[in-house]
């Protein structure tokens, strides 16, 4: 098997030196031109936005509506259903505080799956313990699919949401969300997607998964930290009153009375992550100019591959469906998972070792933990090849 | 008079050309040390935080919480106490909605003053709605100072917290909040002190100060947005219930019940903004090798240098204190504070005009705007020169 190599690892500062970094779901790293543009947003173009008189603030204040266009044109979405948050966790916790503090009630119910990131759970275990709502949780697959023939089964006219992850954060197993939206609108609810490990993997299309909600984080999508998306549809969006106040998200104040600006300003309390926003949209940019279809065909293509060549092992386990993208979960027999996290970093191999942010998957898979690669745009074959070598090497340390 | 210049301007690329920048209490330029920290943050050094098992991002971990201990030794705290937020208003939201939600009840008032910002006025204006509290609020001085006296009159016991900004971000009128504490103190209530226009301005002492809550902003401190500080008394912080839910906050997750971690980290959900921790971590070290005097006695002296040349025309209005920090507001009689702002950019010289995010202040002051000179450390005479010729020309033009 041949991999869509893209060699460019030499964009990439972070990967300097003969390191193989298979941590990229944890978060990825970051090009020379959202690097640069960091620099140029901090330095020459800086300044505040949506209140200076004077010509530099104006200008930023274009370009930081300018890369909210951009993220809208990513989603295929439009601009005023773009909320920037801090990430995807932000955004999570801003649809359960307002959205669903507002229309969900006690006897509501809520149908999260086994594969949640925490991030799409506690927020709605908060929500429960304010609202009294319940929380159903779908099963999975054999191969580690959230299980939509079960959804369709669970789901009542009392489930108000559906939550689920599009790629599973430690599976990458692959939601099919126009399926999903399907369902939960046949019994009136709304779906939620957590598009973490999405975003960055595959093309994203508002107007076809016919979704209510996206969340995700720029820092998986080869940009800063600190910023993330929440998209809602525009008439969900309009209906949602303020989560945080503060300068920006209002229209007048005075001590009687506040009225709030509208969506999406109205959820954007503060100076907004100036800088990150445009350090976003660049990393949008150039993983357009690589092409969605291209970064798709290369993490399914890696994902396959490693699992080809950990299969022909006999002392691998592993997780997770065949078709993952660009996320795989396994178990060295014998060895603990942090074990060989360790001794790989050693061989300058860097994997993620632990319950990944989803402890209820782990149950459901029956072990506290997995070693967990996972791909980025970056990655290559050499990648792939450095790993097997250090499990090897590992394998021969533990006997 | 003569100022102390520190003569540093070179150091700040958004500074370069023939520009004066004097809206720095919206937000300070930055300085190539931050620049460069964050450069490197998110190139070389680049990792997550907290969980990686490679030797990356274990270096990573030691510098984002080396960042924290920064962060409190620059206001004499102690680094369980330091919360990270994406800035000054999220941490005044957060403390709304969990310290608020818990401790406020109908009956209970809150005292805040006429010249707060609108992010320490709409976050309780959202707690009233909810829970019927009421608000009270603060005369000022003649000469627009939070008059402590009318504080120690109108407070009862029903007050459980006054909410009062350190340096106003419009008048430059510096609170006592040491007297403040004490008052707020007698009759049991919470002190919490918006320092967004302090903390680049004076030096901080959590220890000194008797508050109890303390917020403020990294890019008006010469550091990056998407990042601010949440200092509360740790046994507060303790006893406070999470806001957000998802990673890094929890101890152990099941779909059945959740618990969570201990503060600081219960309070922040998802990947932080790590590298914007490093690069606030930086901005304080350059403030602080400058040092925190200098910063206030330069802050003051060009603040007293604007009044003096103000002063001596005939159709200007100043308002504030004499002994303000760093901010001048004014009024050219016969011309809106917009239209001078749009001329003295033709100047270069970029001045904030409008309500400053403080609309009942504006009431107040019987103006719907005021033009605002606010300096930082690069500002030096030449920038109040340039920015008297500009009203100069104004004049002219208008007659």
């Amino acid at each position: 098997m041949t991999t869509d190599t893209l060699v460019i690892k030499d964009q990439f500062p972070g990967l300097a030196g003969d390191w193989h970094y298979l941590d990229t779901a944890a978060t990825a790293q970051k090009p020379l031109a959202v690097i640069e543009a960091t620099v140029r947003a901090m330095g020459d173009d800086y300044a505040t936005v949506h209140r200076g008189v004077y010509a530099r603030s104006a200008d930023m204040t274009l370009a930081f509506e300018a890369a909210r266009r951009r993220v809208a044109a990513f989603m295929n979405a439009h601009e005023d259903e773009i909320v920037y948050t801090r990430g995807a966790t932000e955004s999570i916790n801003l649809v359960a505080q307002t959205w669903g503090a507002a229309n969900l009630k006690a006897g509501d119910r809520i149908l999260l799956s086994v594969l949640e990131h925490h991030s799409n759970i506690v927020p709605w275990q908060m929500l429960r313990d304010k609202t009294g709502v319940e929380i159903d949780v779908c099963p999975l697959t054999d191969d580690g699919q959230i299980d939509l023939e079960a959804a369709e089964r669970i789901l009542t006219p009392a489930h108000k949401l559906v939550a689920f992850a599009h790629v599973s954060n430690v599976l990458g197993s692959v939601l099919h969300v126009e399926h999903a939206a399907r369902l939960a609108h046949a019994v009136g609810a709304k779906l939620l997607i957590d598009g973490c490990q999405a975003a960055p993997r595959l093309a994203l299309d508002m107007a076809a998964f016919g979704c209510d909600f996206y969340a995700f984080s720029a820092h998986k999508l080869y940009g800063p930290t600190g910023i993330g998306v929440l998209w809602a549809r525009k008439e969900i969006l309009d209906s949602m009153q303020p989560w945080q106040g503060g300068g920006a998200m209002i229209d007048r104040v005075t001590f009687e009375k506040t009225t709030y600006a509208p969506a999406p300003q109205r959820f954007e309390a503060g100076t907004p992550n100036i800088i990150e926003a445009l350090g976003m949209a660049t990393a949008m940019d150039w993983l357009s100019d690589i092409g969605l279809d291209r970064a798709e065909r290369h993490e399914r293509d890696l994902a396959a591959l490693l699992r080809v060549e950990l299969r022909k092992r006999n002392d691998v386990t592993l997780f997770g469906p065949e078709n993952g993208l660009g996320i795989v979960s396994f178990a060295l027999d014998g060895v603990h998972p942090h074990d060989l996290g360790t001794i790989l970093d050693e061989e300058g191999v860097a994997i993620r070792a632990g319950h990944h942010c989803a402890q209820p998957l782990m149950e459901h898979l029956g072990v506290p933990a997995t070693a967990r690669a996972s791909f980025g745009l970056y990655s290559d074959e050499g990648d792939i090849e450095a790993l097997l070598k250090g499990i090897e090497r590992t394998r021969r340390i533990f006997g």
